[in-house]
């Protein structure tokens, strides 16, 4: 790569010999992120400090360069992954926690601190940070930022915008500026909101001010098993109808229970059609009253059997079912390609009744993971990439599913992003009105073919998918959901 | 004003002669918002439609005149006063609820619907819309978009921003875009976010989806008077330390009590120097919880007396002394310029402290009214506008508060926005590269200059402070805190 050979002398001389890579035997583990799509950086950067990162982004301007900003690389959507080659800026090594302000209830990181680590920090003081993506013990809070993360306790708590208050960033010439603050709402444009989300494409995120909650004073975890998805989907209607909102409701189907079952002897009874995991938390009381409520309306739909955890062990054991799924498709197929669209929750059964038709149609198993309380699906297609017409069918069945999601009144994306994954389905949501206006923001951060260029918008290219390795080359994927 | 008179003309073509208004006798309403600021716009327009709204801005962009978007006129901060002349576009014929989604919690309305009337639709399901600012029997929620208001309760439930789904917006060009959609992520970049909070600047909403909350089982009201304010202050202190997070903890000193009490015969005890009002929602068992836990931490600093209202009348007392102080603080001074500033909760004590020495400093009263819980300071210097010294003192010790905030790790506003009453301040909190980001969004949405212009960014003018005029000339301001 001779034309990155100045650019290679001059990061060193910014951040060290040590902290930058160019050989193409070491780029190789930059290729990719979670998902399977891959490309190959030109270079790959690790400063230590916000003036690092600023001279970096302007030596890399100055060289016409671009840029993607790269945290722990677990993102399911490529955000992380260099589709036009050029500089990756991985932020692992700044992983301080400047800050814990158990008073105002927030915290100070730099951006490659991982998700879990800010809440294990917290704790002495009673705290934690809400958002909880799966692949929460590997994951940074840049990455989070950058995709808007959410998790399964975002249905009580919100995504990863509702946690952020303030930040401070590289802009695309090099400058570095606050956006929001310490407190909840800040004056003039919402630039910290517009941020979060952009998926790396406007800025890169170098201090991180976020809030903390109170752990709460009791959680309870209810397990409820049905023969039929349709009876698991009624129970989720009638927790929401009884104006509940538990922390977290999670759905599983048939194929899961199967993957998950051999694997992690979860204990799910044998016919098993769908299991609801529900997670109640706060004051005591409450929480006593509600899980007997949301237990009333899970005995109304005839369940197979309900069981709930009564202590942080048995806890673990009734989520480990849940985040083992992925993980264990590969024993129904090679590949799996997973679906990430939000419904209106109240269209569950019936949109989940289309993606079984859909599955049909084309003779593909479609398994069903989701963040049940807040619509967001995560069909997974299971197939064989090594059978052209298979990849061709799962190519079609997901941008099926992606049409039926948007149809429903919802959305392309529920919590990892768009990335390269999805930019063709965007049309599906937007019309050019929306495109544009949207497109129009870029250009006012500078930041326009200049950070993760290629991704958001769509190409014009029509995509194959991208297809999730099963478990057996990937596991580690399957954590991360 | 023959320079507007094609323009009128085109109007009445677009919308009916009944809803063009452009003679001088006509206008003088549409000079004012809920600030003293004033400045009269060439012509007001009232569209009844979308397609109408998308017309009128284009037929303006043709013509070269500025467009003001205006609501019900009670914002504080001069937000949707024409300073620039131009096209006033009162958005108040829309005023239609299009639909209440009980199973999604949401509903869809025009802008122009006013704010309570939202909550009054959404009661016979049971449901809610949360931000609740004190003018919410007069405000429409297209303002609150603009301004991102606030009010007593979004301690617990968060501002508008957090409230709003998606918006259908006309932009400068006269086109029609949708920003966000019907659930709670959307794809992409958060244009929602950067509009709800611009005051005007970037986009007209014409439609907007808002979450509904399920109206709680249990409300508790208690009200804790104290000597002086530095045990009101403690006790702030306390509850959040405690980890209750409220619905909402007001607060309010002695000028205020001495105003208000006459007035509304509130029943506050002689000699009191702060009265604390705080309020929990939710289910019946946690309520009674937090309420006890809330007077433990109260009595433990010494008050005069500790109330709780037992039913809804009895609420609405205790809710009434603090509702009716801006409208009673004409009893002391015949004007007074309040300043919105939030500070991290934890310097509360030591920030009102220096607002007391800021006020013996420039010789002058300052009433302190406070959103407590989060921090959001409503000091009021009281002055007689007659009085061109005190008029200047007034104006040097607004600035000087809003130093202290921003100096206490806080910002320039809490809930009413910039407007014109505070750009100046803006290099304050912001400094030059945070604003360039800040003033480039404006162009990239094509409205700079066309949608509310001479707002938010500074214009280089020193100001006169915004005198909000006492009770006898304002009283209908008083509400509106």
């Amino acid at each position: 790569m001779p034309d990155v050979d100045p650019l290679v002398n001059e990061l060193r001389a910014i951040v060290g010999n040590d902290y930058v890579i160019h050989l193409p035997e070491d780029l190789i583990v930059f290729e990719y992120d979670g998902s399977v799509d891959k490309a190959m950086p030109s270079a790959v950067v690790l400063p230590g400090s916000t003036a690092e990162v600023s001279e970096v982004v302007s030596a890399a301007s100055r060289a016409g360069v671009p840029i993607v900003a790269r945290g722990a690389g677990t993102g399911l959507s490529g955000g992380a992954v260099a589709e036009q080659g050029g500089l990756v800026v991985a932020l692992t090594r700044m992983k301080r926690i400047l800050e814990i302000d158990p008073a105002d209830h927030l915290a100070v990181v730099e951006p490659g601190v991982v998700n879990l680590d800010i809440s294990t920090a917290a704790a002495e003081y009673g705290l934690y940070f809400a958002p909880d993506p799966s692949s929460q013990r590997a994951c940074t809070i840049g990455g989070n930022v950058a995709e808007n993360s959410g998790g399964p306790h975002c249905l009580a708590y919100g995504v990863t915008t509702n946690h952020v208050l303030g930040m401070e960033v590289v802009l695309a010439d090099g400058s570095i500026a606050w956006l929001g603050g310490r407190t909840r709402e800040t004056p003039g444009y919402d630039l910290r909101g517009i941020v979060i989300g952009s998926e790396g494409t406007l800025a890169i995120a170098t201090k991180i001010v976020v809030r903390l909650l109170k752990q709460p004073e009791a959680v309870k975890t209810l397990l409820a098993v049905f023969k039929e998805m349709d009876q698991a989907s009624s129970a989720v209607s009638g927790i929401i109808a009884a104006g509940i909102v538990p922390a977290a409701i999670e759905m599983m189907d048939h194929f899961c229970i199967e993957a998950v079952e051999p694997a992690v002897n979860a204990g799910y009874p044998k016919g098993a059609g769908a299991v609801l995991l529900v997670e109640v938390d706060g004051l005591s009381e409450a929480v006593e009253e509600e899980a007997s409520e949301i237990e009333r309306v899970c005995r109304s739909y005839d369940p197979m059997e309900i069981r709930a955890a009564v202590d942080e062990e048995e806890r673990a054991r009734l989520w480990a079912g849940r985040k083992g799924v992925l993980g264990a498709l590969g024993r129904l197929a090679p590949n799996y390609y997973l679906v990430d669209g939000t419904i209106p929750r109240t269209r569950l059964m019936e949109v989940l009744a289309r993606i079984t038709e859909i599955g049909d149609k084309y003779g593909l198993p479609i398994a069903n993971l989701l963040h049940a309380g807040d619509g967001n699906l995560h069909p997974s297609v299971l197939f064989d990439e090594r059978d052209p017409d298979q990849l061709r069918r799962t190519m079609e069945a997901g941008a099926e599913i992606l049409e039926l999601c948007v149809e429903a009144g919802g959305v392309l994306s529920g919590e990892h992003g768009i990335g390269l994954e999805k930019q063709e389905y965007m049309p599906l949501m937007f019309n050019d009105e929306d495109m544009a206006a949207m497109a129009k923001l870029a250009p006012a951060f500078g930041s326009r073919g200049r950070f993760n260029p290629g991704k958001i918008f769509p190409t014009g290219k029509t995509r194959a998918p991208i297809p999730h390795a099963g478990a057996v080359a990937r596991t580690g994927a399957g954590a991360f959901i």
